[in-house]
């Protein structure tokens, strides 16, 4: 159960509430759509009243010998459901996890207040309802749309466009930065420096002007530490919906595309562009000018050297085709096993 | 010589006070034990009043040359100390430079004071005898051990439990922690925020409420810049006495044991385990929902995709035992070397 | 163009200006040397009154359909330059573009002003010049430079010194260092802290004090939420116009020569030695204790375990020599392909 101190539980819900919701289904229709459900659990902690989940085959046990009351799951799976726990069909268990999850536990910004130990510019513009909390220092002529929630020590430097319903993270830091509504920024989070532009010269590199912005579509999320340098001359784009870890690195003029997944530590070089609903895992690198397509996936460490067409998998350091890297593994370990 | 300005020395010590903090011994009793030493220092600036140390091989230059009036170095290596340098025996001579080094320079939290410029909310219980710098800011609720320092710029969330005699630095951001005695984290942190937590969803990722906490055990060391993500339901543990280096990403639901060492850039993704004394090198990725046994070493930059068992040395991305992967180094470097 | 609430524009200037400042010549004479260009611009956006750049062979067909007024370009290419663009030639045509963005685009401090809402201790002492922003905490014995601006939420240590015309980025933290001229340290980089010193041991490690400082000589650029250590006895060094990228690690009693670039996401390791003019390309990885030479290339990603002499580009994990890892890479593409 969550710890009553940093979470509030929104109450009980039915059944009912719950299949609506999540969009799962019962087996057949023996069950008692009022039967309360007190909260969300995973599959060692639930108990009776406790709604779970199974979307991950390496929780068979954990599964097999749960207490929670009910469990989302996949029909394929329906057979390793314990009798005391009422399988709720989806074919998006984890999905449907999360939208319960959500009812249990709504996000809840703190009711509006401007605290007192904020530094605002008087020209700064603050939409209605907004939460800024203590540290905080927006720069002139900035913009904050309605229903965000700056947290403390954060910084929004000048001219910086903020939208509603926004959260910015404690000790983050904001400039040259347009950004759309939805959007949640992380802790620590550095937007809109500049870029590590300069041309190399040995009486001294010489420092390119970074004239770009960053622009930050709608419901992105963008992880703590994580940096994102504005463009040298076009803007750094992340698209809408698209979720970045913590740590990653974007360097200028990168545009990355919508609903895009960006796991921890990755970094992506200048001016590369990534297209839609692609997922780089953890530790990539990607060198720069490249184009990487839609749909593609990039395994962790890879380091991408050349342009990744649409929908593929690649893998490796240089990264290749997923079947290639994986056979040239298999062929070291054939070779050395012997 | 350490620069004044910045670390204070508390006075020469005898030769039997340093033998006694050691616990290293001398050759043979000639030494006078009252002989005063004013100092540590490396093998390279030592004087005849300083005490250096002498533990990796390919430092044997230096100690031939050097002019320290002692040096702790291990029997198997005496013969390569000068004549005007004292040994002091020891097989730990890294830990008795350590425990020497720390009565010279004790560690010194500033006298207990709370800044006015501070934001302390009244809700927040403070310990006795705890400092706390200029900027801070302390949300409802939270409750700071006794003898604790929170630096500049540091902001601590609503419900925190912060232990005694822990150090909090500047600018480093705690939340949704539940942190014990002895703790030091370093300058920039984040610890507590959401972990990268969704479903995914070509219509837009589904948030999935992030429920549990981050839990550090006594005596934990954690990084400047290192992100720690809470529990997405189960907790993110890091156990006593565990040392986690710069820019390091811990993700949800990450459980590691006592005693460990996590160098810098590593990443350990969601609800991995690992045991007790494992070491894991700077730039080790490793993959989530894995069980990493006890004393456990996992080479620089390797990709743990698999379970680790007990004892084992892993190398490579992807990660086996040292020697297969030396042996695939090997065969590489002879084909195409011919 | 870039957008003028983020920058301002110096206003137009005459091709004989241009000229002058990039150092770049004519093909004939026939060009009005009176001729205004209002603004610096990427091949893409460039129109008539504009300067653009073509430097890297990926972008022939950005060139060949620019609308660009002017483009700095080495004399080998041009040919690819259309009609209506005046080529501007030059050998180095970034650097040309540089330098001529920048009289469009000079850097500005802001004018000197103390916020008050920033803290100073009164033993502080600081510059003619200098521009200190809200929520800054500069702690006792401080010295900054003239001219220097230190941006909101930043801290600066006791007795920590920074030069003249220094720039100290938004939530940056700067603690035990000597900081010389013309530095810039970007958002949440973390310089000064104890470095990860310890002496393994089962019943705890022990910390081994970190007695030294980190010295950061002129012109040198320190990237956002980069984690630069302080030495544990001796210094760690940053030499002159080294250049450090975002998320870089750099550890204790690292000594870095004049002109290095260090690119995002590197780790060196404590103790190692890097010459002058070398470039460490991302997420490198390098062990501790190494020597490695002046004008060194390291590639992306490798993992360096051995020292690298002069002059040599090393690459792959563990690095090699370029050739002799590519041979490997050729080899292992031609096995698994057959």
């Amino acid at each position: 159960m969550a710890d009553p101190r940093f979470f509030k539980n929104s109450g009980s819900k039915t059944l009912a509430e719950i299949l609506n919701i999540s969009g799962a289904t019962l087996e057949s229709s023996g069950a008692d759509q009022e039967t309360l459900f007190s909260d969300v659990a995973s599959l060692e902690e639930g108990k009776s009243a406790h709604i779970s989940f199974f979307d991950n085959v390496k929780y068979k046990d954990p599964l097999k010998s749960t207490k929670a009351g009910a469990c989302f799951i996949s029909p394929d799976f329906i057979d390793l459901c314990p009798k005391g726990t009422l399988p709720l069909l989806t074919k998006t268990p984890y999905k449907a996890y999360a939208l319960t999850a959500q009812i249990f536990y709504p996000y809840a910004k703190p009711a509006p207040s401007i605290s007192a130990h904020a530094v605002i510019e008087s020209t700064a513009k603050i939409g209605k309802n907004v939460t800024i909390d203590s540290g905080v220092i927006i720069k002139a002529h900035a913009i904050i749309g309605e229903d965000t929630w700056i947290e403390s020590n954060a910084v929004i430097g000048g001219n910086v466009e903020i939208g509603a319903r926004c959260r910015i993270g404690m000790n983050a830091t904001i400039s040259h930065t347009l950004m759309k509504d939805d959007v949640c920024i992380y802790t620590g989070a550095r937007i809109g420096q500049d870029g590590f532009g300069f041309a190399v010269d040995l009486t001294g590199h010489v420092k390119v002007p970074q004239l770009g912005r960053v622009l930050i579509e709608d419901h992105c999320e963008i992880g703590a530490n994580t940096t994102i340098d504005r463009g040298a001359g076009p803007d750094t784009i992340i698209g809408q919906g698209t979720w970045v870890d913590n740590l990653v690195q974007i360097a200028h003029n990168v545009q990355i595309g919508k609903g895009c997944i960006i796991v921890s530590q990755v970094g992506i070089s200048g001016s590369t562009h990534i297209g839609d609903f692609s997922v780089i895992a953890g530790q990539v690198g990607i060198a720069g000018h490249l184009k990487i397509g839609s749909n593609v996936q990039i395994a962790a460490q890879s380091g991408v050297m050349k342009d990744v067409p649409e929908g593929q998998t690649y893998m490796g350091s240089p990264a290749k085709p997923i079947r290639e890297n994986m056979k040239q593994i298999a062929y070291l370990n054939k070779i050395t096993r012997k």
